[in-house]
């Protein structure tokens, strides 16, 4: 083996869900890593992707993290599941890259900083939309600091969320469903990244507003941070306007659309009974034969109006890159081209940092606890009707170096 | 005379600045009001309003409001004067259509309220942007009732208000200067007519990031409603981004226009001097033989992105009329065209139905006082950096039947 190929993360697969094929493009796209196992509680689909890849099935996250030729588990599981997950593999020296919430409380999430801390292994919260390449950009610009400080973050998302095929503890808030915990994350993780991590309070009101889908669907929220710049939260899933319209057509992922507001939930309306819906949701879990979307026009992923107002010039972030505006006028800062349909590869980026590198990621298990603190933040406020402070944030971590491309670059 | 034209609301006009060249189109536009005398404190423009519209011309407010022949006092002045004037014109029995902000306090403000009570003369707080009519139809198309109940409004407005040119006062914000009470109050207007007038809570950040304009330029908010409804409210007066790139390009006027970031920021910088500031401003004031500017290609006046979702559809608010987006898709509710350039007519509508109809505009002194104490609670939760609870806020008055547009109709 070269030295390179000797550097690559060994990914283990936990859960062949929507949120690995969102990941799985970014992963065979990267050199830096490979998959290296997984686990699946639907034997089909276990089988055809251990077949697939020629990766060993295991029957527990347990035994994938036990496995030597595995570096890391990727647990993409239901939510609840999470802590418990990232716990066992921690304990066994084994990485572990969770897809967000890191868990559904701040306390079951403190297990997970604990675990890590003990065990010296690394866990990174992703993919959030905090990892989209334009935001990165951003956060790298502001560090250049010519903007001057954060001031005002405003980010606006509406989209069809709540209308997608769901199983039914998705619809059950203490069960970690709903936007709350699972399209709110995205937010507060990227004004969290752009803010500098700590946030002094929240305010908050959320809404229930379709008895058939009794789970938070919408919600604005305003956050303080400490050191005086505040955010703007506003989400809705229910499927009606939606800021796709703000951006040209580019849809969450990057690919583009045509506007098709209401068209989820007719679906769902459609559906002969209300238990063909998780059906409709495992369908959209891995299949035999895979490969990965083709780019074609496609963009970076985004999640809705995103507008940064600092000190000296204000930025709205897109799924092309940056536009700058200040005394001189609007310039744009482009990214580079997608990798990957989606891109996630920022989420491999800092994988392969923490891993190879020993350098923990920005989004590590401290920072996922924190941002789950908003959310349950959220939830109290809107329900109490008060600003409620905070207690477990933590402040944004900087890489010290450039995230390096090439794997071969850093010798062995 | 006719009868129709016995019913014409009798303007006399105080203050030839800004705010009258905005609202004199509309004005000369409607058959329903004319104009019937002038106060300025500049002899010049004051000479040449009165010989153009062949209207006297008065020394003061209490002189204008004696005027018998003057129903109605409109007081274009600067905010501190307001409260004042509108009593002395009140204690004589003179309707008054008043600048927001009503005052710059809320003391202040009762004690128009308590004028108008005692004398029984009408006031309007006008325009703001909830004036706008697609605000006015938005506002119709709730009180119809399919839509549900209103739960978020997302109100962005970015533009170049603190680099228009101003004089010393207002840059000011203990005089009344910035955006809290100069552009906010727009803001707060139409969420209040939105959702229904009663704020139970704020929580605000507002910004100071030019220590050459050293008054509030930017702000984000949060606003609680009695009944569960919640606002977030953002603005920037920065000349940086500009939220007309979100509505094609139509500024807050309804003209089209092209993008100029920066533009009014470099104009400032190039003045020979700050002292040249002030002559800049009021060269935009009245100038002899003005004639109303011709309508082409304009819409209606705007307030940057307005959002509002409610229990079984959204809308999005633009110049040109309302997006309504549900299960069936999304669909528009156009406007009639523009009356007038800008077209500010339904403040003329609350005028006439308040004098000719003694029926009180939902815009009355009490409704006045209610936004400026939300304005107030903004500066007093950003500096102390706390949610502010609301005790002066009154409900949105609905009228009981349709505006007439047409005096003619209505007898005398």
């Amino acid at each position: 083996m070269s030295s390179a190929s000797q550097t690559r993360v060994r990914i283990g697969v936990v859960g062949l869900g929507g949120a690995t094929m969102q990941l799985l493009p970014s992963i065979v796209a990267d050199e830096r890593v490979v998959i290296a196992g997984v686990v699946d509680a639907d034997e089909r689909a276990r089988r055809d992707f251990a077949d697939d890849f020629a990766v060993p099935a295991h029957e527990s996250v347990e035994a994938l993290a036990a496995d030597p030729g595995v570096d890391v588990v990727y647990l993409a599981t239901p939510h609840a599941l999470h802590a418990d997950q990232a716990v066992a593999a921690l304990a066994q020296g084994t990485h572990v890259l969770v897809e967000k919430p890191l868990s559904l409380t701040v306390a079951d999430c403190l297990r997970v900083v604990e675990a890590s801390r003990a065990s010296g292994a690394h866990v990174v919260v992703g993919h959030t939309h905090a990892f989209d390449r334009p935001v990165r950009a951003l956060r790298d610009l502001l560090d250049v600091g010519d903007l001057g400080e954060v001031a005002m973050i405003t980010s606006c998302n509406y989209g069809s969320f709540l209308y997608r095929p769901r199983r039914p503890e998705e619809l059950d808030t203490r069960l970690g469903g709903g936007i709350v915990f699972n399209q709110v994350p995205h937010q507060v993780d990227l004004v969290r990244l752009l803010g500098g991590g700590l946030v002094r309070s929240v305010r908050s009101s959320a809404f229930v507003l379709d008895p058939s889908r009794p789970t938070e669907g919408s919600h604005t929220t305003f956050l303080d941070f400490e050191g005086g710049a505040a955010a703007s939260l506003v989400y809705s899933g229910y499927d009606r306007f939606d800021t796709d319209e703000l951006t040209g057509w580019i849809d969450e992922n990057g690919a583009p659309r045509r506007p098709d507001h209401g068209s989820a939930s007719r679906a769902l309306r459609a559906l002969p009974s209300p238990a063909d819906e998780p059906a409709l949701k495992a369908a959209r879990g891995y299949q035999r034969g895979w490969t990965p979307p083709i780019a074609d026009g496609h963009q970076h992923p985004h999640f809705g109006l995103l507008l940064v107002s600092c000190e000296r010039a204000d930025v709205r972030v897109g799924p092309s890159g940056l536009q700058v505006y200040d005394i001189d006028g609007m310039r744009k800062v482009p990214v580079e081209p997608v990798a990957a349909v989606p891109d996630k590869t920022a989420v491999l980026d800092d994988l392969y940092r923490a891993v190879v590198l020993h350098e923990p990621s920005a989004h590590d298990a401290a920072w996922g606890a924190a941002t789950v603190e908003v959310c349950e933040a959220i939830v109290a406020s809107s329900r109490e009707r008060r600003e409620i402070t905070l207690a477990h944030q933590v402040p944004l971590r900087r890489p010290a170096v450039p995230v390096p491309q090439d794997p071969a670059a850093q010798g062995a």
